[in-house]
C-alpha cells in the first residue's frame, strides 16, 4: 500500500470530539507530538475509530504553509 | 504570534527543489521526521529562504486524511 | 514574519458563528469586502479571537478556482 | 450561477506566469488588491485566459486561515 | 461558463445533513456513484439547494491523492 | 485498509505528464469519466506509477464545490 503524498505519520487515536455532521480526532504521534484530523461523522463511522487504534495521518504536501519568523 | 490551526511544527529547512513556476521545500522536524511543503516560486523568494532557516510547518486538521490498515 | 503564501488580507472580525466542533468567522478587510474562514473551536480558542480584532486571512493560491463566466 | 462557497471576488487578469505543468494567475481586483491562483496548464487551456480577461476567484472558507498578530 | 479546474461532475442532489455550521450534501453523479461536498450552511443557504436540484461537482486536481494497493 | 474520505475512485492510470517539480496523473474510472490528481514528482516516483497501473483516487468532501446553474 502507497500514497501519493509527502506527509505521512503514524500514530494512535488519542481522542474523538463529535459534533453533528464533523468531528475532530487528535492523534498521537510520539509523547510530544499530536496531529489533528477533521472528518465528517460519515467517514469516523466507515473507518470505525475508536481511542488507541493505530492510524496513519496523511497530508499533501501542498496543504502545508511555512512561516518564517 | 498565533495561527488558527491545529497542526503547527518547527523545524529547519533541508532541501529546495525548484521548479518553473512551483517549489518543494523539506523541513526536517527532528532526525526521523520531515514535513515538505509546495509552494509558489515567488512565495519562497519572499520568504527568502534557504538551506538551514528555521521555519514553522502550518497545516489545517482539515486537510489530514486518516487511513486504518 | 513572512508567510510563504500568495494570498494575505488584513480584516477585522466581524462576526463569529460557534457550532459544535466547527466555527466560522467573517472577517472585514473593507467596507465592500469580506473573508470568511471555517477552522474548529479548539483554534478559536487558541487564537481568543472576539469580535473587533484585527487578523490577517491567509490563503494558498493553490486554493482559488477561477471562473470565466 | 450559484457557487457554494463563502469567498468570491472579480478581477481582471493581470499576469500569467506559466510553468511545465502548472501556472499561476494574478488577479487583480481592485487597484491595491490581487488573488493569485495556481492551476494546471491544462485548466488555463480550459479556460482559454489571457490579460485582461474578467474572471471570478473562488476560495471556500475552509482554506482559510486567521493569524493574530 | 467555464471553471479553472481538472475534474467536474454533473448530478442530482440525493441527500442533504444539515449540522450547526457545517453541512454534507450527497450528490448522485450515476446509479453507482455519488460524490460528496462539506460547506458551511451559509453557502447552502445562498445555493437554495435541495434534494432533486441538478448541480455541478467540482475539485481541483491538486485535491485528489492516488493509492496504489 | 479504509480511508477516512467521502469520495473515492477505482480506475487506471491513462497519462502522466511530468514537469519539473509537479506532474498531472490522468485516472480512467470508466469509458467516460476520469479524475486527474496534481502530486510532486517524488510522489510519483515513490508510488512508481506507469501508464495501465491499478490506483484509487481519494478526495475529502470539504475539497468539493458544489455549483448551481
Amino acid at each position: 500500500m502507497k500514497y501519493g503524498v509527502r506527509n505521512s505519520f503514524k500514530g494512535k487515536v488519542k481522542e474523538i470530539k463529535k459534533g453533528t455532521v464533523m468531528c475532530e480526532v487528535v492523534v498521537e504521534v510520539n509523547p510530544t507530538t499530536t496531529i489533528t484530523s477533521v472528518m465528517t461523522l460519515d467517514s469516523l463511522s466507515e473507518l470505525g475509530l475508536k481511542v488507541g487504534d493505530e492510524v496513519t495521518a496523511l497530508t499533501k504536501a501542498i496543504h502545508v504553509i511555512l512561516v518564517k519568523e
